[in-house]
């Protein structure tokens, strides 16, 4: 079964949607980025909220990127993500080694400079999911070779 | 798990975006229910290849409506279609009791006059799969009583 699926290309039908009507100018793109940041905010607040109904609380951050890592990510991608790193100083790097929303794009090189609009959902959906667990940051996202990614997720001490 | 929760919430999300733009007059609304059908009708096509890529074929008509009640309904909305129904003239009715796009409205009658927007993707998505399976079809939806919803689909014999 292809559980992903479904997600993986009504993501790709929002992208193209929003995309095809900017002017491609540099402001508008960074208008698109900004949109699709804010959607996946949202979704992942209000996925966070289902997901956690029935969960204990957390004992402390490393728990809820654990928690992002596995529960969320699996719940979304239908995978884990691979690695997780820490300084131990409120910076945390997710790192994917198949992602599934760069799935469609081919491997090369070529493709690097449009990663910033296949990503943009998934740093708010991250964002969000945090902001909903009380945990405030600000992510971003790089590809390095796809369709590997990296989210870096920097914490905001309240 | 909640895991058709977050191809709902985005189609949520995809939906109020579409909406946002939109004057609200009566043309508007008809080029925005288009739009989302036919995001619905490629998403069903793109379905579809994942989903029979390893399937035999199938032996009738009947075969593939069942597979879209069982097999493509599950892979969207983790549930299957409660009810099948056919005038054996090329006529099928797919009652969802549940359907899972209006989860987010109230039960009340007052939403009724919204449902178009909410069923316009499905109807796409329905019409995309069987279009992968070579049936050409018209496919409409109504809802009586939420979140119960009906699916009418009519084959176009070629």
């Amino acid at each position: 079964m292809a559980d992903e699926a479904p997600f993986q290309l009504l993501h790709y039908e929002l992208l193209q949607y929003i995309y095809k009507a900017a002017d491609g100018g540099d402001a508008e793109q960074g208008r698109n980025v900004t949109k699709l940041e804010s959607m996946g905010f949202r979704v992942g607040q209000g996925l966070l909220e289902r997901l956690t109904k029935d969960t204990a609380r957390f004992k402390d951050e490393l728990d809820v990127m654990k928690f992002i890592c596995k529960d969320f990510w699996t719940c979304v991608f239908k995978k884990q993500i691979d690695n997780l790193r820490t300084n131990h100083q409120g910076i945390y790097v997710l790192q994917d080694n198949a992602f599934r929303l760069l799935a469609q794009l081919s491997a090369g090189k070529q493709y690097l400079e449009l990663s910033p609009k296949y990503l943009a959902f998934t740093c708010g959906l991250v964002r969000g999911a945090l902001c909903g667990l009380g945990v405030k940051s600000i992510v971003t996202a790089e590809v390095s070779v796809m369709p590997a990614c990296k989210f870096q997720v920097m914490i905001q001490k309240m």
